[in-house]
């Protein structure tokens, strides 16, 4: 039999209620949610009004999902939850290559290239070089490793984005190092572009007097087997949203070098090595 | 310029790219918001896997949210939250009666009723004749309080559930206090009735062992010129889920009696004072 319910019991009013055949992890994780949702509740006396307008506010965060539009996600990447879910999951010894958020645009089963091949179809904006290795934690090259890798095109866009504009595939490929676990493949230096802001979680940022955008980056999902998976970004220092990514994807180890090149083909070079953790 | 993100910095890497022109209460609301979600999320160790099956939670509660539908707030219902929050917005002096949820069953605008009508028009029930006085903290009567009323029916329904079955304003009614502040009118003993249970918040109830019912209750809204406006509701003691509300909407102070009644109209009798604080 629970208490009847009080300002200063709430927390327990709801998290004795549990039953006793409850999932051991879903009582710890709702019970600790209640306690943190109620603290919040409690520490900014939060009003019936104010509480309004979040209902309100998720309502219309449900109402605007689709197949095409995870909004939900986006709230989570703006209030920097989905990083420190990612920074949780994803701990890793000292040396290995920090994870950073997946984010919408993947998609699995892009084309298999050779190395030195260019993932970028459309052939806009300034051609970079990709090249590195793919490292064990004591500096070993791992053989056989898939880099998948994705960008945006000069615009902005993921080829997703715009169907009817783009190739299928622009910026996109999966590479299988050799040997000595080296990589190579040309692309384009990525752009910045901003999140999805035409909806609820755009006007919150904009009350929030933040901007939408995220500083340009090239996504890499690194794999081997035997190996902790690695889904990260490397971005582009110089960026002017290096500082401010609107989903706090940045990680200091994350910023790699984007250096004038050489390369007859390219007009910039982006060396980075990833380094594995043993599963 | 923002710190790049890390997980012990993880707070203070979302709350100071607030903007300077930010709404202050916004900016407090938010910091707070994020502060206690993090550390939710530090304490548990949340899994990707479990945000993962949170935004699909999300996502579902939100798709079917409709007019006549507020999953949402169920949601917080069912967390104690809108409990919670209705407690810090009303706090009121000792002695004055206690608030709790509106719940989503009130309509505005429902008939004047005179004192002594019934407002159960489909005569189906116990009949229960409900008296009182509204007064103010000093034990003063108020004279001119408006008293909005409305419960279910013996079927556990609210004529708003059921349009084509109940007539049109069944179990409600409004009545004004006279020069004694004194109510009365006739209507049924509640019953006890499950909150909508057939989406995701119901799931989520079975999953933590709990039942949807709320023990049955007298919804009233007392208003009066110069007092704070008292939503409540009276419950039956005797009702088996009196400990185990769903959404935690009983206080003590508000289990009110409901005995046989020697009125040759009435099975039961509920007597109930209120009394208001000034605004």
């Amino acid at each position: 039999m629970s208490e009847h319910f009080t300002e200063a019991g709430s927390v327990d009013a709801v998290t004795s209620r549990t039953g006793p055949e409850t999932d051991a992890r879903l009582s710890r994780v709702m019970s600790s949610l209640v306690s943190h949702l109620h603290a919040f509740a409690k520490d900014v006396d939060l009003q019936q009004n104010e509480w309004s307008m979040a209902i309100e506010f998720l309502t219309k965060t449900g109402k605007i999902c689709s197949d095409e539009r995870q909004e939900f996600i986006l709230l989570s990447d703006i209030l920097g939850f989905s990083m420190l879910v990612d920074a949780i999951s994803n701990r890793r010894p000292k040396g290995a290559t920090e994870s950073t958020v997946v984010g919408p645009f993947h998609v699995a089963n892009a084309p298999k290239r050779a190395m030195g091949d260019n993932i970028s179809l459309d052939g806009v904006g300034e051609p970079c070089l990709f090249t590195g290795r793919v490292l064990d934690l004591d500096g070993n090259p791992i053989a056989g490793a898939t880099i998948d890798v994705w960008s945006d095109n000069a615009d902005g866009f993921y080829d997703v984005q715009q169907p009817d504009v783009q190739p299928k595939w622009n910026n996109r490929g999966l590479f299988t190092t050799g040997e000595d676990g080296s990589y190579s493949f040309y692309g384009i230096k990525p752009v910045s572009y901003p999140i999805p802001d035409d909806g609820p979680v755009g006007k919150l940022l904009a009350k929030l007097g933040r901007h939408p955008y995220r500083p340009a980056h090239m996504h890499y999902n690194v794999s081997a087997p035997g190996y902790n998976n690695l889904c990260t970004h490397t971005f582009v220092g110089d960026d002017e949203y290096i500082s401010s990514d609107a989903v706090f994807g940045v990680k200091t180890s994350l910023v790699a070098p984007f250096e004038p090149s050489d390369d007859v083909d390219a007009k910039w070079e982006s060396p980075f090595d990833f380094v594995l953790a043993k599963a």
